[in-house]
């Protein structure tokens, strides 16, 4: 195997990433049983790191795991991480796994959790070049795993329905998929959240999703903008029918979806509501109130 | 972390548990985008390897997974864990994973898949020395991940569901739960499946679960006893006025469950079908029928 550069922290130490490997017995990797986050670096700035350590202290809660260090000793090793890799631009991500018992027991409540974070190369789920182009999307036919069944709301790991809907989508001739609800609805991507515009009015689907922390800054930017948002079911047809359908993810912001099952969405290219909120999202990447330094995290200036 | 005995393999080679690790950029730990199937090893003779293995092939063909040995290497390699072990009795997982791309692409075809198989020492969701006094279970309001989202038949991680359902059974001061499905019928427990007897009359679920070895062989051995058995939807209400309830998993065999609920299943006790079963099954663990010895698949007397 290759590895990418980076540096991730695990067992409380900095190693390179080809040395950040988990034993086959955590329960992390035989159940799945974990949380994380990712929040992501640009030109040396955290993006919202606030709002994503606050999610994933509430994921964790909601699963019964501990974080054996403090918030902010928790920001001070992902701002390590970063600083060790010498990056500018970076995909930060926090895991927290239930790890395995001393003892073996089966017994959940033995385990002792493990903490592993690491910083790697900025991810995209769609690259700055190809955004007039964007993305060609699938609706699938497969469901996302339901809210009473796992909690959407407590980021995971259980991605086989969006490897499923992935493979219906390559099989297509398309780029990723977006799955849907037992109602027909349209629920989430494999690591994003779906928006539909119509007539200037924003859609996004309010149950059965992950509170992205990019779909967050999206709505708060709609508002900034004057753009009227609803949260709500969101029938599949509404993607179909849409003037222009974007998604948005920590793994590139916001980005243009062109097509969908193979037709083009409104005249098949960025439209003007995605670019002036694609626009504003960069824009927003210095302003302190959205973003902080590696260099002032590592410093220890902040909360928590 | 402490490590129990065992040799695993991976990455091509043979390791002791403390050295067997995964990268964290592995998809099998970070999409939980993996199959695995258990096999165990009693007396020095695995139990119905050749149905574990094709159960395997056929969840890895369903995920796009391709295991890099042939079946009869497969089977060596397991032997192998399990001889350099030393154990007579063992729990042999094999587990293939989507792996990573070379090139740190999103794109799922192009990950290289990795194979690890390990053997640890037996382990018991009931001790044997338990069974007498039986499970105590509740029936959670947790929803088991439904087929339309993920195959439960491809034996997979996503166990999120069943873990909120043990905090439930914790909570409750049980030691295990059974899932439901959403029309408030019987699905599985966290690795069992699950079976009524009333008037003699066994059921079992027949969707929304894992055709697990264990289930098979009790199907099997209720055949040969003269019991009369429906694989069918069961409500959950059912459980509830049994006679006699028990579990099936490799992680122990078929083990009767006596509470559910906080509440007595028939009389209390293991009955007397859940008796017969249990002892058929284990009689039946060196028939060579069932079971081939550990030196025998080493030596590559094996179909496959």
């Amino acid at each position: 195997m290759n590895y990418p550069a980076g540096t991730a922290y695990i067992d409380g130490a900095f190693v390179p990433m080809s040395e950040a490997k988990i034993s086959v017995l955590d329960w992390g990797f035989l159940h799945s049983d974990a949380t994380y986050d990712v929040v992501h670096v640009w030109k040396g700035r955290f993006f919202r790191l606030d709002s994503h350590i606050e999610r994933f202290l509430r994921s964790a809660d909601r699963l019964r795991l501990t974080l054996p260090v403090s918030p902010g000793e928790l920001a001070r090793i992902l701002a390590e991480c970063v600083a060790r890799s010498g990056f500018q631009d970076a995909y930060v991500e926090m895991v927290l796994t239930r790890g395995a018992s001393p003892t073996f027991s089966r017994d959940l409540r033995d385990a002792r959790h493990q903490l592993i974070c690491f910083a790697i190369p900025f991810g995209w789920i769609l690259r700055p070049e190809q955004r007039e182009a964007g993305l060609s999307i699938v609706l699938s036919d497969i469901r996302r795993i339901p809210p009473d069944s796992v909690d959407p709301t407590v980021k995971n790991y259980h991605w086989l329905d969006f490897v499923m809907g992935l493979y219906d989508a390559y099989d297509r001739g398309a780029q990723s998929a977006v799955l849907t609800d037992a109602g027909g609805n349209l629920a989430e991507g494999p690591g994003f959240n779906i928006f539909t515009v119509r007539q200037g009015r924003i859609a996004t689907p309010d149950r059965g999703v992950l509170r992205g922390v990019t779909r967050q800054t999206a709505i708060a930017l709609a508002a900034e903008l004057g753009f009227p948002l609803e949260e709500r079911l969101v029938a599949a047809a509404e993607a179909l029918a849409a003037d222009e359908v974007f998604v948005t993810s920590t793994a590139g912001g916001i980005m243009p979806v062109t097509r969908i099952n193979a037709a083009a969405v409104g005249a098949g290219r960025m439209g003007p509501v995605t670019r002036a909120l694609l626009e504003a999202y960069w824009a927003r990447h210095d302003d302190p109130a959205w973003s902080t330094s590696v260099d002032e995290v590592l410093s220890g200036n902040l909360a928590g």
